[in-house]
């Protein structure tokens, strides 16, 4: 029942039958101790159905490793032995923060995301879900966030594939637009038991995590969320706690996984900042890895200067403009990540009809502030598929441009790009090469004809013209001392200096 | 000496002979009073060279007037009579804050600023100011930003065609690039009598100020400025006071004067609050008409709630973005005018290379937030001629956009749009109108391919949809209850929706 040699950062997975009489999610408990010269991991398990208890581990060094798994669960205590062997090609570990405002995989490789959103993709039925892996494997991206509990909302009337819980959900059938004030969490229709979770449902969802960390992408998992008629957003604390916990113990061991706490905590009706701080206190206490933990807001931004966030995740607004990200950075002292900018589509909503050469320009805009950004599209679908929501398949014209954002991003000598403090839409990427080896310019909306340049007398400096557009690198010379670059008077040009001699 | 009779809001001028032994500019006075049964006003003369003195008047009110003259210029005291006429058709008076956060003319008629600058237009050789002139007739603009003193900065080191001083200048051979931190205002090659004006160069500025009153164009003066080589920047007090009065005393009269103390008001170095509050009360006190009066700023805005500031004139930066424009009316209760908000064209500098397009957005987002804005161009020119700067001749895209942008505001059923409390990208005429009598929305870069709307389930709504790039009005229908409106899934869409039954 587990197996004698695991991928370093893979999982350990050891499974067990125990007691079935009562309720074996609450009643009883199990827990994993892995023990190897290099660490000592404590992991809570859990209950899987079907009489199988279940506890995972991720190993973070190679070599031999010991453990014990004990609990109420079982009168046996299970001991055993296995082996962690070197990571596979692909297999970086978790992301972690480096250099203060970026990310960089465990084993030191930088990571730059570029996201996208597709709230209940994991929720549509198989084929659809088969056609987003597909459509991922395309490698635009290299985060996706998206919801444990299903989702309410205008688009998004149907029931999902499975609930989290035993029972049955209130009547979808009439449902054509989302009201935030007439949805009702607490229709007495809704026959749920909060104490009996539907392991069917974490196990597909699992599935999911699993693709994504083989493809190289990020599970950023909204663990809650306002969009609610079947009552998950207004379980009370006891509820909630067990639900943290179920989750933590089944997602923590995936080394893709990052933890957001909501989405738009503000408009969780029922949750106060209490609560918000006692999920994120088990967090920290129940996951072994830390993985990357945050909160997502609608309005107001969450106190991100509380010292379990490990970066902000930040929706912008008319008030909460991309132009306050050199603020954030300083305030926090944390990678920015915005992960809603406003999605490239269509629809009527403010909030989902950019273009796509709109989205291009705020990843732009925000990668030159030192930040990261997130991808999200809402065209009209004659079937209601829409990206942001279910996955399936992408329309826009962004994605293409934001792997070559990747891709000029991976080039980075020093983890990341910082803001200037001296020029104005100027990044560099420093500080273990000079402040002049290595910039990037980038002018949005503007289109000046030329740009004239001094860094000083003796350097040779490279000079790329890229059109962020047009998704082309063109050599504009090397040059020295005071010189010119003669600019193509489009807009979404950048430059790249570098130092060469 | 003067005339027996004069239009209302015109310019009723007196000149006598008087002293010229010592410095008439300032060893003796001369002021007017002109009484009518309506008003008793009192207007300092000034000294225009070769002997003679005047005084002007703007009368209020139709009629007959009586004056007395009198002062040190002259043993003799003068006095008359004339008789004030209709103002003629075009002629709307000056210009007055309206509905709080909008302005009209004197006579009610409804003023909508759309304004351009160009700093020393007035400064150029005669036949350069004939073509802007020639533009301005194009009836682009209702407002033009101008200098009294000449312009030290890049792609201006010509001397102008006068100096405001007897006195010679330091050399301009060899000046190519401006350099905040090297220009030398007190450079000892200035030889300047800053007692001295020299009435050729303010005669021939008057003379543009009077093309302008008859074109309908008002005159928005910037009295200081930083970008200065020949010291006018760094007078003492007693010469920046002789300045201010010598200006008000010539332009007050002038219907379309408005008073911009400075540009850039923080990088005038040798100044400091005190003063401009100096000039500022000067202004109060000798302008005895009260003409619009603000500051504009560079990085930080001046207090504008001070009294004496009729409106704000606003430049964006990045971290004065047109999303404050809401935060600003609510502060100040006063019209915002966003008079820099970045130029078309091409240049190197980050504030001069925006595209025809994005100029056109920024004007409709900062109107739809209940705020004018003002228009500039600079894009690369052979002989250095660039519209912001010199006039000449315009070269963009915008202008003609903001024609249209203009007629759409004349449109208006009451004075002025305000932003609306509920909606985003909505901005309605109110309140003598029902909220929903009168509203236009306006989509910028987002292009949804519908709108929803519901206002009540009897009256009829008029839908028109506007192509705000493409200048077109197309009528959507008349609707009535629910309703849905298709767009045509471009950028730069606007949508007006007015009740008609």
């Amino acid at each position: 029942m587990f197996p004698k040699t695991v991928e370093k950062w893979d999982i350990f997975e050891f499974a067990a039958p125990g007691r079935q009489e009562g309720n074996p999610f609450v009643d009883y408990d199990i827990k994993g101790v892995f023990q190897s010269p290099n660490e000592t991991v404590t992991a809570d398990g859990f209950y899987d159905g079907d009489g199988v208890y279940k506890v995972r581990f991720m190993p973070s060094f190679e070599g031999d490793y010991t453990f014990t798994v004990s609990g109420s669960f079982s009168d046996e205590v299970y001991t055993g032995t296995f082996t962690v062997t070197p990571a596979a090609a692909g297999n970086h570990g978790p992301v972690r923060v480096a250099n203060t405002f970026h990310f960089a995989y465990e084993d030191g490789t930088p990571y730059y995301p570029v996201g996208t959103t597709c709230y209940v993709w994991t929720h549509q039925p198989q084929e659809l879900q088969q056609k987003t892996l597909d459509e991922l494997r395309k490698g635009y991206f290299n985060k996706i966030r998206f919801c444990v509990f299903p989702k309410h909302y205008d688009f998004n009337f149907r029931d999902p594939i499975t609930f989290p819980y035993e029972g049955t959900p209130c009547d979808n059938s009439g449902l054509t637009k989302y009201n935030f004030n007439d949805y009702l969490p607490s229709n007495p229709e809704n026959k749920w038991d909060f104490h009996r979770f539907n392991p069917e449902h974490f196990r597909l969802f699992e599935n999911r995590i699993r693709d994504l960390r083989d493809m190289g992408v990020e599970a950023d998992l909204i663990i809650m969320h306002p969009y609610d008629r079947w009552g998950f957003s207004e379980m009370d604390e006891e509820c909630d706690d067990l639900y943290w916990k179920y989750v933590i113990a089944r997602f923590a061991a995936y080394r893709n996984v990052w933890w957001s706490l909501a989405n738009e905590w503000e408009f969780l009706k029922k949750k106060t900042v209490r609560d918000w701080e006692r999920y994120a206190d088990l967090l920290c206490k129940k996951d072994p890895y830390h993985h990357l933990r945050s909160i997502h807001n609608a309005y107001s931004l969450y106190d991100y200067s509380r010292p379990w966030i490990t970066h902000c995740c930040v929706q912008l607004q008319e008030f909460q403009p991309l132009e306050k990200i050199p603020q954030w950075r300083e305030l926090y002292q944390k990678p920015i990540v915005v992960d809603e900018l406003r999605y490239e589509g269509n629809i009527e909503h403010d909030w989902g009809n950019i273009t796509g050469q709109e989205m291009v320009r705020r990843f732009w805009e925000i990668t030159l502030r030192g930040a990261y950004a997130g991808h999200g599209e809402t065209f009209v679908h004659p079937d209601n598929l829409l990206w942001w929501s279910h996955g399936v398949e992408l329309h826009g014209e962004s994605p293409e441009r934001l792997k070559f954002l990747h891709k000029i991003l991976c080039e980075s000598p020093y983890t990341g790009l910082n803001p200037s403090q001296k020029e104005y839409r100027t990044a560099v990427s420093a500080p273990t090469f000079g402040p002049n080896d290595y910039r990037i310019l980038y002018f949005g909306n503007a289109r000046p004809a030329y740009k004239r340049f001094y860094f000083d007398d003796t350097n040779e400096y490279e000079v790329e013209i890229i059109d962020t557009w047009g998704m082309t690198i063109e050599k504009a010379g090397v040059f020295k001392g005071r010189f010119e670059v003669t600019l193509p008077g489009r807009e979404f040009m950048a430059l790249r200096i570098r130092r060469v001699g």
